[in-house]
């Protein structure tokens, strides 16, 4: 087993058995592409939520959120041209009829299939006899739609398909006109976007990373056409802050500027930012320079006008804007903190210790507060004292008098609470209380006077 | 045009143009039973979420957050009777084809139609010759399922068929072992959940209230079965403190016992509880409790012992817990919150003014800053400095220059904001600012260096 095989299992073990990702339905046998946020994992994901919400809408002044539904009218999907070609090259096993992707079977056989046709990539495997994993002959390979479909209302027909959005974006888009109308916004601005996708991935896998249902967090950035370049600088280190501020091992990052071939048609700049999971390097988010693509689309296709009235320098300057896309997804996200967080060490203790170096501003917990022991009725009432005021003021803080001293210490490090409180009998004579830190494992003596002030510095 | 009707008219105008709630893809003309929020829609309903996450989860330590996906595997739905019996009772338009509730249809004929079977139903049509809104005769009325259906994968068998969840409720129990696995938490003990649920509603209609798609926040509290009245009595209370700490209008708010023969066959008891919207006294939340019913169903549809193992007393007592169910709809929250805050008066100015009395905490915005004229230097780098500092301290605060200062306290009193601080000359001298309260139109002059902590108390 690799090493890199090994660190998967470990934390995909941790994030159930501590309450952060379940298989989703697992009870049932799962659903496959789908997990669920146990107590711990959806903490963590509202963290993510809330930092992102923080530095790109909350404290800027320029941007603006929605959150649109997830069932669209069809036709959104025909003009952006989603129902003709937002699909996978499937080719099936002509014995066992499971179907494969075309282009990773070829993949792994060690054919370049970047900007093939589904007929070229027949031809390869025709041609060089490829089998589907079972050994068996495969069949043409042919276009399968990854959108989820659906029918709503009670006729049956046609008009009352629907899909499960396969991108937030374009809520986004569809309701361009309205934000403008409503809010007036000054050139340059965004709208933001958090919410769930849904993708029919054929084989979905390594962990929360390739998902059916996942969940995205997207800015559509507007500007003027002939200022995109410097918009899209400013964009790609904002990103690259965000990263670093929520806790990302900015090693294990990369920005892959995406060549001239293998950038979507109506796209003259795209950065990928891929990070160095166990399973290989692969998206994290991406940076995409869209031009007016969207917008025009969404004018023909709607017979509305999706202009800006730029009245800022007195005369009145009619345009499409032009899009500059910051694209994050939370799942991704989530895994990668998981991935950069996790570490193993000695601090001598009979064991080797795991824990998690999340950022404590992301941390599901803040702080355990433990009383030394948990018979000793003096203890427990200052424990439970000061457990209360922690609480209230910093909220996700956990009491925690299950087992000695040194396995609490274990427990809270393997879910990555940077801090421990404990009450011991000294502390019912000075007043103090030891404050034991996650990563070094060094101690502090802190005056409970002090405890409010001084978490507050260290979460600020 | 009723007083009510009226009402209703002008909250989903104001709604659209000051960006609360659009309609679905509006620009491709809507699709029937979904909305989008808009920037301040978006941001009052995060807050009432924020406001029932603290409340219920951050400041208790007997809850559990979960984020379950939307996507289940079938034969969760099997097991709780969602294939079989979630569905309306439609009717056909024998000319048209256009599809009916016969329910609706029998009610506003003035039929008592709770308890009545579809054969029933379709007697009382053909007896007294109940006709389609369009005035053509009316077929057999058939049992037609709520649930959005869907396939995943690329397989095209029906293994592969799928939900979208009609309730949260299912993704908690459903992770319910998985959690006092992975928590250990004590009895009683909560899961709660925030997200989208969906239900394919023939006939969605007033607004944000009967949806397609919906959100739900949902409570399944765990008790010894023997314990469940007292639960039901605290929770019944401590609903009805949230509902007041938001903002509902509590004299609209009724609670209402559903009779013997009116609940769900498993529950001994319900309440709901009632908003009076401007179309009539319509669930709002509910409370109920469902015995060991639903824990009971998953044990049996998927083979999996769901009990819980109670060692606080010495021994180790098994059971299935039962259930309490606080529920509570988001989507009609906003609309309710919408209709106790709209108000008309007139505070002196020419015309009626509208303003949203919102609580503060929940506003969109929570201060406006402005200088008192816009193209005086001095006032408005004195404003734009105030502005950032409040910002920074309080997140969703806006800077509006626009118009004369009548205009701007208008325009912020009708999407709710609490406070306007405007910058005059005398600012400049006193180093103070006139804080305009949205109520009453009082006015307050305060200290600049004392403006971070008013508002700390003011928003507290």
């Amino acid at each position: 087993m690799s090493e890199n095989t090994d660190l998967m299992q470990k934390i995909v073990s941790l994030a159930k058995r501590r309450g952060f990702v379940f298989q989703g339905s697992e009870i049932y046998g799962g659903l496959a592409g789908t997990y669920d946020y146990g107590p711990l994992g959806a903490l963590l994901k509202n963290n993510v939520k809330d930092s992102w919400l923080k530095k790109f809408v909350h404290s800027r002044t320029d941007m603006y959120l929605v959150d649109a539904a997830i069932l669209m009218n069809q036709n959104v999907w025909k003009a952006t041209g989603h129902v003709d070609h937002f699909s996978d090259p499937l080719t099936e096993d002509l014995k066992t009829n499971k179907r494969y992707r075309a282009d990773n079977l070829l993949e792994e056989k060690g054919f370049n299939v970047q900007g093939l046709s589904v007929a070229e990539m027949s031809d390869l495997i025709k041609e060089n006899n490829v089998l589907s994993p079972d050994g068996n002959k495969l069949g043409e390979v042919r276009q399968f739609n990854m959108m989820l479909q659906t029918k709503v209302g009670a006729s049956e027909d046609s008009a009352a398909t629907s899909y499960l959005r396969p991108e937030t974006a374009q809520g986004i888009f569809v309701n361009f006109k309205n934000v403008v109308d409503s809010m007036n916004p000054k050139m340059p601005f965004g709208i933001a976007q958090i919410g769930k996708a849904f993708r029919n991935e054929i084989t979905p896998r390594d962990f929360i990373f390739r998902l059916r249902e996942l969940e995205q967090m997207e800015i559509e950035y507007f500007v003027k056409p002939s200022e995109w370049s410097q918009h899209f600088e400013y964009w790609k280190d904002e990103m690259l802050e965000w990263m670093n501020s929520v806790g990302l091992d900015m090693k294990k990052v990369h920005d892959v500027e995406i060549g001239d071939g293998d950038r979507a048609h109506y796209s003259a700049r795209t950065i990928d930012f891929e990070f160095e999971y166990p399973f290989g390097h692969k998206e994290l988010y991406g940076l995409a320079y869209r031009g007016d693509y969207d917008l025009s689309r969404h004018q023909d296709g709607s017979s509305q006008k999706l202009q800006y009235v730029d009245q800022s320098e007195g005369g009145s300057e009619v345009f499409v804007p032009h899009v500059i896309e910051p694209s994050f997804g939370l799942d991704r996200t989530v895994l990668a903190l998981l991935v950069s967080a996790y570490r193993e060490d000695n601090i001598g203790g009979e064991d080797n210790r795991v824990y998690l170096a999340l950022n404590p501003k992301i941390a599901p917990y803040k702080i355990a507060v433990s009383p030394l022991l948990k018979n000793k009725e003096d203890l427990v009432e200052k424990s439970k004292d000061i457990f209360g005021k922690l609480k209230s003021e910093f909220g996700n803080v956990v009491f925690d008098d299950n087992g000695n001293i040194g396995k609490r210490y274990r427990r809270q490090d393997e879910i990555g609470t940077p801090f421990c409180v404990v009450i011991d009998f000294e502390s019912l004579e000075d007043q103090s209380v030891t404050v034991r830190l996650r990563d070094s494992g060094e101690q502090e003596r802190i005056k409970m006077d002090d405890l409010v002030s001084y978490f507050k510095e260290k979460l600020a």
